[in-house]
């Protein structure tokens, strides 16, 4: 299964990929970050980053995107253009034809580290461990994206168990 | 100059197109509201409006789009998708290649109905009785949507003249 994280901002917008196949080890095929220029108007901005959205995700066509759930934090004015490049990502997902689930950043944590209020450098330390790394993955928004993946990777195998669950309940 | 307004929302995004030539009275062309199903997914639903968004201002091609400023409010849940909406629409804007200005809800209802706290009825009266409409335009959507377009025709004399002087004062 190839996963692709996303971690949503208009300034800079993480992003993972991360392939695991069967009981191996998860591996990181690729990740960066989207910019797009604080001294273009935001209009513009918007557009910028929903094109490299679609074009990254047409271009991998991962089996599954995950985008991080964006929560109302103290910082309204940052809040309301992460929110915005999160419908980007959810709708360019949609768009190129790829399912799309989504994890609040205290589950990413709690799977990746054990504990949801894990900081950044523990984040992006077990990222490193996990994923093998020869150095640990910089900045935090990329080693927030690749940590999405690996969250879902986590959760893929009982995701797919309760489904398999519900269907043979339906068809008994 | 034709200016379209769009007050965004993921349920009912309200739109009206208003034309206004030289000194003559603003002339409603057309309104409306863009809906996505409740019961489909978020990303299916964003991509929806997406898509529907950019097909409306392609096919009108206005000189400006008006989009509502979204503010923080009480209902964090509704201020996301309404935000992951607005988004949308300047990004959509901006990929069809027409200029985008934003106003708050109080400065749209400020130059509406001379109130900044006015109610959506009296909204809705006052876009009625600028644009000579037969009826009280509904839902409260589409009078937004048509009051921002208002907004914008009040101030674009305002706006040009300060961009003029801006210019001269460059020139001297």
């Amino acid at each position: 299964m190839f996963v692709v994280g996303i971690d949503p901002g208009l300034s800079r917008c993480g992003y993972g990929g991360v392939r695991q196949e069967g009981g191996a080890s998860p591996v990181a095929v690729a990740a960066g970050v989207l910019t797009t220029s604080p001294s273009s108007a935001l209009p513009e901005r918007l557009a910028s980053l929903l094109g490299q959205l679609r074009r990254l995700l047409s271009q991998w066509r991962p089996d599954v995107v995950v985008v991080e759930r964006v929560l109302f934090q103290v910082n309204a004015r940052t809040a309301m253009s992460v929110g915005q490049a999160s419908g980007l990502a959810l709708a360019a997902a949609a768009e190129v034809g790829v399912p799309v689930v989504q994890y609040s950043p205290n589950e990413v944590k709690q799977a990746v580290t054990g504990w949801g209020g894990a900081g950044k450098p523990q984040v992006q330390r077990m990222v490193q461990a996990l994923l093998h790394l020869p150095e640990r993955p910089s900045p935090a928004d990329q080693a927030d994206a690749l940590a999405l993946a690996l969250c879902h990777l986590a959760n893929a195998p009982l995701l797919a168990a309760a489904a398999a669950a519900a269907r043979a309940e339906v068809a008994r």
